[in-house]
C-alpha cells in the first residue's frame, strides 16, 4: 500500500506537470532540452561514476557480457545522448499544428489541432540512453513522462533523469516535467499500469517478455513494440543486382534488430539463376541458411552445395541473428499468402520490376512499412524523416510503424464560430 | 468453454473477413450497403415481428417506458436506419487514401496509407438501430465488425444483422464481415474483451457502467465514450444575445445528450445583466438552476428570484436532465481553471468578442472539442463534417471527439525505392 500511495502521489504530480507543460512554448521546450544536453556533458564524470555501480553489480550478479555492453556508459555514448537530445530541439514542435480546417454549412470553422496527450510512462530494459531519449521526445511534444527502467541500470538512470530534471527547471520547465521511479520493486510496474487516472499512455521497450507482461497487465492504452519477422520477397522479374544488395543489406546491416529480414522468398523463375549468387553473399557474411525442399534442391544442384532445412518452426521465427529461413515460391499471390501467414506485420518488401505486382505487394500486403525495391532495414524514425522514434509501433490504433513526435500527439477539434447553435 | 470456443471461432472467421475485406474496393462495399438497406426495408414485417418479442419481453420484464421507447422499432426508423446505410454509403472511402508522401535524400518516396484496423468488436445498449448504424461505418472502412447488443434487443438485433449478412453477401462481401454475438449470456462480453488476437479494436457505447466495465475488463485496445460534463463560458465582452441563443440551445436543445451543457460560467462583470436574463429563459424552457452563492445573490436582488444552491457534487455531475448548475467566476483563468478541475474534457465553449481571450481558451482548454462562439451541441460527426460517426471518443490516443470513417482506419508506412540500402 505505501508503494502504492507513492506512485500514486508521483503520478499525480506527472498530471499536473502536463498539464502546465501542454501550454509552454516551443522555445522554452527547446532550451530546456539543449540545456539538458549541455548539463550532460558536463556532468559526465558523474555519469560514469553511477554507471560504474551498475557496471559492478552487474559483473557480480553475472550478467552476460552483450548486456554488460548495453548498459556501459562511456564519454562517446554520453556525447551521443546530448547529441540526440539538441537534434530533438531542432526538430519542428509538432503541439499547434492545426491539421486542416473547413468551413462548414452553417459558416463554423472546424479544424484539428494538435495538442499532447497528457502523461506517458515509458517501461524499458536495459540501455540507460533511453532515459534522455524517450524524455526528449515527450518533453518536445509537450507530454510529461514517466520511466521505468531495468534494475540493472538503476543508478545511472537515476543519475541522468536528476540532471535531465535540474536542468528543465533551471530553464521554467514545470517541476515533475521528468519523473523516474526509483524503486526497482517489480510490484510497482503493476501498480503503475492501473493508473490510468493519471497516466495516459503506456510505451514498452524492450524484449518479447517484456511488451506481453505490460500488454497483459495494463489498463492504461499501450503502443505494442512486437516482434519482426520480416520477410522480402524477389519476383520473377527483379533486377537481380539490385536484389542482391537490399537482402544483403535486410540480413546482414545489423541482423538483431526488429526490421531486419528473417525469410527469403524467391520466385520459381529466378530461383535457379538467384539463389545460388545470394547464398555465396550471405554464407560470405556469416549467415547460416535453412531452406524449403525447392531451395535445398537448387542450391545442391547448381553449386553442389547442401544447408540446412527449414521446418515450420523456422518460417515463425525472428532469429535477430545471423540465420536466414529460405523459400521458393510459384508467385507473387503464394509470397503474399506466406507473409499473411507467417509475417508479423513489421516491415516487408517487394522486389521487382513489374509494375502491377508492385502495387499489388504494396497496397495488399499488411505492414506497419511496405517497402517496394528498398531494404526493411529502412523501417526506422530517422530512415523515413521523422527526425526520431520513440521505437516501431505494431499497434493498429493510434500510431503504425515508427513513432515520431507526432505519435506523441494527439488532436482536438477546434471551432469558430460567430453564433451558431444546433437546429 | 463452450461458450469460449465458439466465441474463438466466431472471432477468427471475422479476422479472415477482414482480410478478404480490406482488399474489396469502395464500388463493392458502397453496393453491399445499398443491399442493405434496400433489404432492411424490403423486410420490415420481419423485422416489427421479432422487435415485437423483444418488446413483449421488455414489457414483462417492467422495463421503463424511457427503455422501451428507445428499443422500438417503427416504420420511420426502419426507414431512418435505412438511410443511414445509404448515407454511409455515399461517404467517400478512407481506405487507400495516401495522407502526404515526401522524398527523402536518397530518393525514397515515403508516404502514408489508410488502411482498415482489422477487426472491430461493438458493444452496445438497447437501440437496435446500432445494429445497422455501426456495421455500415465499421464495413465502409474495410473492417469487419463483431456486435453484441442488450439483451433487451437480441431479437431484433438477430434480425437486423441477419438481413445486412445476406444482403451484403449476395453482393460479393466475404462471409462473417458482420458477425452478431447471438448468446445473452454476460459471460461473452468478458470473453471478448479477452480475444486480443483476433480482435483489433473495442467501442463501447451507452452508459458509464458499460464503458467502465469494458476499459476494466479489456486486454484490446478500447476507444472510450465517457460522460460529457459540458462548460458554457460566457465573457465580459460576450454578445449578449449570442450568448443567450447558445446557452438555450446547449442546455436544452437535447438535454441527454452528452454535449448538452451542465455548467454555465459567467463572468463576473456581466453577471448582473446576463443572469436574469438568460434564468428567466432557462426557466421558461423548464430548466432547474442550482447556482453558486454569487448567482443566488444576483438573481435575488435583480429580479427577486430564489434558486437552489449548487454543491460541490453539483460541479461534478452530468445532469443529462433539464437541470443546469450556474458560477459566477472572477476572470478568464478562473473560468478555465473550473473546466480543468470540474470538466470531462468533452466539449467547453467561450462566448466572447475578446479576440485574445478566444485564442487562449482556444488553445488552452484541454478538451475533444473546443468551440468559440458556437454551441456545444455541435460537437458530432454531421455537424463537424465528417457525414457520420461512431460516437464522441474521449480517449486521448487514436481519435479524439466524434470519429468518422478515417477514425476507423490506421495509416501504415508505403515506400517506392529504386534499390536503397540501409547505409
Amino acid at each position: 500500500m505505501e508503494l502504492k500511495a507513492a506512485l500514486r502521489a508521483q503520478t499525480s504530480k506527472a498530471k499536473e506537470a502536463a498539464r502546465a507543460l501542454a501550454k509552454c512554448s516551443s522555445e522554452l521546450k527547446n532550451k530546456a532540452l539543449l540545456a539538458m544536453a549541455s548539463r550532460l556533458e558536463a556532468e559526465k564524470d558523474f555519469l560514469l561514476a553511477e554507471n560504474a555501480k551498475d557496471l559492478e553489480a552487474a559483473k557480480q550478479k553475472g550478467l552476460a557480457p552483450p548486456l554488460l555492453e548495453r548498459l556501459t556508459l562511456n564519454p562517446k555514448r554520453i556525447g551521443e545522448m546530448a547529441a540526440g537530445l539538441r537534434e530533438v530541439a531542432a526538430l519542428p514542435d509538432p503541439v499547434g499544428e492545426v491539421m486542416k480546417m473547413i468551413r462548414r454549412p452553417n459558416g463554423i470553422q472546424v479544424g484539428q489541432m494538435r495538442v499532447p496527450i497528457g502523461v506517458i510512462g515509458i517501461i524499458y530494459e536495459s540501455r540507460p540512453n533511453v532515459t534522455a531519449d524517450a524524455a526528449a521526445l515527450c518533453i518536445k511534444s509537450g507530454n510529461s513522462v514517466i520511466l521505468r527502467g531495468g534494475s540493472e541500470a538503476i543508478h545511472s538512470n537515476i543519475a541522468i533523469a536528476k540532471l535531465l530534471q535540474k536542468a528543465g527547471e533551471a530553464e521554467g520547465l514545470p517541476p515533475h516535467t521528468v519523473t523516474l521511479i526509483e524503486t526497482t520493486d517489480r510490484q510497482a510496474i503493476f501498480e503503475l499500469l492501473q493508473m490510468e487516472e493519471s497516466i495516459d499512455l503506456i510505451i514498452p521497450r524492450g524484449g518479447e517478455g517484456l511488451i506481453r507482461m505490460v500488454v497483459e497487465n495494463s489498463k492504461i492504452p499501450v503502443m505494442k513494440h512486437d516482434k519482426g519477422i520480416c520477410h522480402t520477397f524477389v519476383d520473377a522479374s527483379a533486377d537481380l543486382r539490385m536484389a542482391e544488395e537490399i537482402c544483403l543489406n535486410a540480413k546482414v546491416q545489423r541482423p538483431s534488430t526488429c526490421n531486419a529480414m528473417e525469410t527469403l522468398l524467391v520466385h520459381q523463375q529466378i530461383a535457379p539463376v538467384f539463389l545460388p549468387k545470394i547464398a555465396k553473399r550471405l554464407q560470405e557474411a556469416g549467415v547460416e541458411l535453412r531452406g524449403c525442399p525447392k531451395t535445398k534442391a537448387i542450391l545442391n544442384k547448381w553449386c553442389n552445395q547442401e544447408i540446412l532445412p527449414a521446418s515450420e518452426a523456422d518460417w515463425k521465427t525472428e532469429y535477430l541473428d545471423l540465420i536466414l529461413s529460405v523459400k521458393v515460391v510459384d508467385s507473387l499471390e503464394e509470397g503474399m499468402s506466406h507473409i499473411a501467414t507467417y509475417g508479423s506485420q513489421h516491415s516487408e518488401a517487394i522486389i521487382t520490376q513489374d509494375y502491377p505486382h508492385a502495387m499489388r505487394f504494396l497496397n495488399e500486403v499488411d505492414a506497419s512499412a511496405v517497402f517496394v525495391n528498398a531494404s526493411t532495414r529502412l523501417n526506422d524514425g530517422f530512415q523515413l524523416g521523422l527526425g526520431a522514434e520513440m521505437g516501431i509501433s505494431t499497434s493498429r490504433i493510434h500510431a503504425r510503424g515508427p513513432m515520431g513526435l507526432e505519435a506523441l500527439t494527439c488532436a482536438k477539434f477546434i471551432i469558430f464560430g460567430d453564433g451558431q447553435i444546433r437546429k
